[in-house]
């Protein structure tokens, strides 16, 4: 419940773009995942920095709960209002700022998707890599600390933030970094608000990293008689030194879902699907390395495309992973859970979370940016069926303690939310008491995207 | 002073790895650059991270100040236990752990050396990148946030460092991070301890990104007519996505410096050397594409090495800039600071510099990472001369203030240490208050590096 006192302070500064509908209610209360609705009481368009520090100080002076809400493509119900109070709908600051070529960098509201930042700077020459298959807000891709297939070129959000403006808790304004690419003067405020879910301050600015549109793409496919190969296949390749773009491991269940989904027609094995970037003999050059290698370890039908068409088509399938999950069971829903393992350890992974699945009776695709050793798994099920909920979750959670027991972390992109903040003191032990303190110093009333990332305490 | 009793419980934990006597308080109050002696009370040689955690509970319990001390290699007086108390010598903890070759990754103790690392690492084909000049220890690299002349490629040590073992101002030991390539599970203490300067803990152990020895190495030199020639050239070179190794600016003085020192016969105009690391096609053709833009700016005397000992040769004489400043202003002493600005603005900051340090009358070089735009001024100096080192003084917070103005930063590599920290207010405004409750939060009795980083409060 937010006081009506606080409701007319809002009201007051926003006007209609402040709402306490049903509608409205529900529309933010919803996700993709499979978390039930948590409707907050109300939602704000806030449309500047100002107002954002303006309604963070007047919901911490009564204590109501504030949660971001970006594109709601989180999977783990990151952008959920479990406790009610106020939504931030940030979807009204959603400019492109400004782009500086020369530093090659722009700085961007945080309701601003990533595709629209791709329209807008093609004439620049420049792109922002960080591509977690949905049309994620920008704002929210940091917050959550979002990766995708291009990570293993150009490294995950993390890597490509220099600079944030935050609103803390009590509405002070906070910026840090700058547009120089380096510093080292203090604490990396940055890359702790980066992954932090809203649970620290809300993000109201980015700079953003960009890079120079590579001058040659060339897309590649294979398949291999099995995943260890495949993955045996993608380790010697990074060890190599191959700067691969992309490369990205379907499972023979995924390849039945696109096949299914997208009549792809091929056949029912374990795939790489790849990109290379750089100038047209570099290319060339990655292209001829990586064929030779995977050859090595027994791959076949490897074929290219170097035309836009054909390799949006290629990654236009690969992005509708999630329909071809579905398709592969029966149209039913999708419980999408993501691990990331050190690469050694990546196959034994893959095949521990394939074996396991049918163990529990369930149908899984398992899709991966496996030059990070981060692989997603697709389980449908079917909401009513109690038995075969609780199955999912069962596998969900053994093979999160499974990363960890090969050294890995229990999510290596969508992050913990709502969904594994059970499990964050098996990943973290004792540094969960710093994390504890540092929330309790940034946010001492506990207001902030309440009930996400860290568990109760006991 | 540390109370007779914290003495005591150290012997007997450490024996005779416990100093107090006048030879080892001084060696470890000494520093490399400009800052006066400041000797600890006492000196502790740790050899595991139990012991560290039991010296730290020990000294928390009785609020004895603990700075960690590894090269001495810092610049702005990291090391310097200038509220006294106990130094953690680490030297004793300096072994490589592991090496994971196929996770290109590798463990180590704090106190082993860049140097020694990469000869440990030379027989696996891998090399760990980040080079300041200085052979620093890695845990101080990650302590300062150090980066150096690789950083425009393989980035700071802010990005080669995967995890790290901490043990906290109460003793407490933490782990962040694994040997996965990424994670998005809670708050970022990885990158939160990093940059840290040993305020909020002290590093035991640290997981290390690891990269392939590239295939094959070319380095450049040349020479441009005026600065904004060679950063112009740098800036292109950046945005045409030419993925070099090295890029580094020297300008008219520190040729100067160089022709004085090492008698390096180089014309006294500014210069770039650069290295390209890739497939031998690859580097050729870096190679040309980089003499194709250089030539557009007036580059001249363009010089390739390809044979080992001939770039060895090269970066022996640029990682000799400080002595080569000290011959060019008549061997007194050097007062080395740093800058860095977004890369469209360096050509303005340098100059900016070069013409300040002649209206105060100084002698001074520039030597700059350009890439990533930052730069160092090395400014000799007599110590007794009381006027000369006020000038100094002034020169390098007019710098700092240049780098803000511009929209950089106060210091892109040295830190902020006992050198700066009258200007954090200036550069990072409200989030100084932000930092106050992280320190607060994860050292509330203030035992960790006291004096350093954070200013006092008002």
């Amino acid at each position: 419940m937010i006081p009506d006192t606080v409701l007319a302070e809002l009201r007051a500064a926003l006007g209609d773009r402040l709402s306490t509908t049903d509608a409205e209610r529900a529309v933010h209360g919803r996700n993709e995942a499979y978390h039930p609705e948590a409707r907050p009481d109300a939602v704000a368009w806030p449309e500047t920095t100002g107002e954002v520090s303006r309604i963070l100080r007047a919901c911490h002076g009564a204590g109501v709960p504030v949660t971001a809400y970006g594109a709601a493509s989180s999977l783990e119900g990151q952008h959920l209002a479990v406790r009610g109070g106020l939504c931030l709908d940030m979807s009204r600051m959603g400019r492109l700022l400004s782009v500086r070529a020369e530093d090659l960098c722009c700085t961007v509201q945080p309701g601003l998707t990533r595709k629209r930042l791709n329209e807008e700077l093609r004439a620049t020459g420049l792109f922002f890599p960080v591509d977690p298959g949905a049309d994620a807000s920008l704002g929210g891709m940091a917050a959550t600390r979002a990766s995708g297939t291009t990570a293993v070129r150009y490294g995950t959000i993390r890597d490509n933030v220099l600079a944030l403006e935050v609103v803390l808790a009590d509405g002070t304004v906070i910026r840090t970094g700058s547009a120089a690419r380096k510093s080292s003067t203090g604490y990396d405020l940055t890359h702790l608000m980066i992954g932090s879910e809203g649970t620290l301050g809300i993000i109201t600015e980015l700079t953003l990293r960009l890079h120079g549109v590579p001058e040659a793409v060339t897309a590649a496919t294979c398949r291999f008689p099995d995943v260890a190969s495949a993955v045996d296949c993608v380790i010697l390749t990074i060890q190599s030194g191959l700067p691969v773009a992309r490369i990205e491991l379907l499972d023979q269940n995924m390849v039945r879902g696109f096949n299914l989904h997208s009549d792809a027609g091929l056949p029912e094995l374990p795939h790489l699907f790849l990109e290379f970037h750089g100038t047209a003999a570099g290319v060339a050059e990655q292209a001829d390395g990586f064929a030779a290698i995977a050859k090595e370890f027994g791959a076949e039908g490897m074929a290219f495309a170097t035309r836009t068409e054909d390799r949006s088509a290629l990654w236009a399938m690969r992005h509708d992973a999630h329909y071809a999950s579905l398709a592969l069971g029966g149209n039913r829903r999708i419980w999408a859970t993501d691990v990331c393992v050190p690469i050694s350890r990546l196959a034994e992974a893959v095949v521990w979370a394939q074996d396991e699945a049918a163990r529990l009776g369930l149908t899984s695709t398992i899709v991966g940016h496996v030059g990070d050793g981060n692989f997603h798994c697709g389980v449908s099920l079917s909401p009513e069926d109690r038995d075969e909920v609780a199955r999912v979750h069962d596998f969900t959670h053994r093979l999160a303690e499974q990363a960890l027991a090969l050294g890995g972390t229990i999510s290596g992109e969508h992050g913990i939310g709502l969904g594994k903040r059970d499990m964050m003191a098996a990943e973290h032990g004792t540094a969960l008491g710093a994390m504890r303190a540092i929330k309790a110093a940034l946010d001492p009333k506990g207001i902030l995207n309440p009930g996400k990332l860290l568990p109760e305490e006991a």
